[in-house]
């Protein structure tokens, strides 16, 4: 056994947010330069029945926090949906950012054996804390951080493979 | 320590691109429903200057394979790429969900800290084992499937994030 829940779930959310919450800057900036209604960039969509930019960091947030909150066995922490700016949607990601730094490694130990209920609008899927964070919760989160740069990318932010994968 | 990387990698990678497989086959069934000719979807793009689907499947299971051949020092599968037809991109994905199980645990074992140096067009990038994995290959490969969805999705293909996360 060779990796910790920690760094499988902690460590990897908070690098993401942190590179989703660059590549949000670059779009910003590039409403700025092109003189685009911020508003527009946020409120953007791949397709008409799918989640704008702005749901797109919610739900990634929550996805990131439920699953840390859970493994951990703490409460998970609750944000209004009500997020309508760049400046909002940042600070959200702040707070998602920090809550994640709060908990210790010692908070995870053992967890990846935790079972972890998720009540879904129709049904209740059970898992062992391991596959929750492996099948689940890190798929989700990809997802949403992914899906926010298609849609900047689709709206001509330029953006590049380095700005999702961060580092220097 | 309470993951191992097999877990995280083989586990991860094997359920990811089977849940690509099952997107690709609602996508290529849509074209035939809408008689739209297949190679229309296979040749789209979120952005003129993103990678088409065929592009993104054929990175997405480079990423995987690239990254369970490197821990468990073995030769990277190469495939040439060619594929132009959803049977060719299934073809693809069903060797590299191949070579993936045939990657056992025992021989992931240690590779956490094994040293995985990744040679790019403008630079080098070295990691431990396991920060490769986490912070570099599963987001690599999560973005292209996930790029691979939405691309289908905006052409209209009725798809929802249980066909990404999986699950029965």
């Amino acid at each position: 056994m060779s990796l910790s829940m920690h760094q499988a779930s902690v460590s990897v959310f908070v690098r993401t947010l942190s590179n989703l919450s660059a590549i949000l800057k670059k779009g910003e900036a590039f409403a700025e330069a092109k003189k685009i209604d911020p508003s527009v960039l946020i409120a953007s969509r791949l397709a008409p029945d799918m989640h704008p930019l702005s749901r797109q960091i919610q739900i990634a947030t929550d996805g990131a926090k439920g699953c840390v909150a859970r493994l951990a066995g703490v409460e998970i922490p609750s944000y209004p949906d009500t997020e309508t700016t760049f400046a909002e949607l940042q600070a959200r990601i702040a707070k998602t950012i920090d809550f994640l730094k709060s908990v210790t490694p010692a908070q995870l130990e053992g967890s990846e054996t935790r079972e972890i209920v998720l009540k879904l609008p129709t049904r209740e899927l059970k898992f062992a804390g391991a596959d929750f964070l492996l099948s689940f919760a890190t798929a989700n989160v990809y997802f949403h951080v992914t899906t926010a740069y298609d849609i900047l990318r689709h709206n001509g932010v330029e953006l590049g493979k380095m700005d999702f994968l961060g580092g220097e």
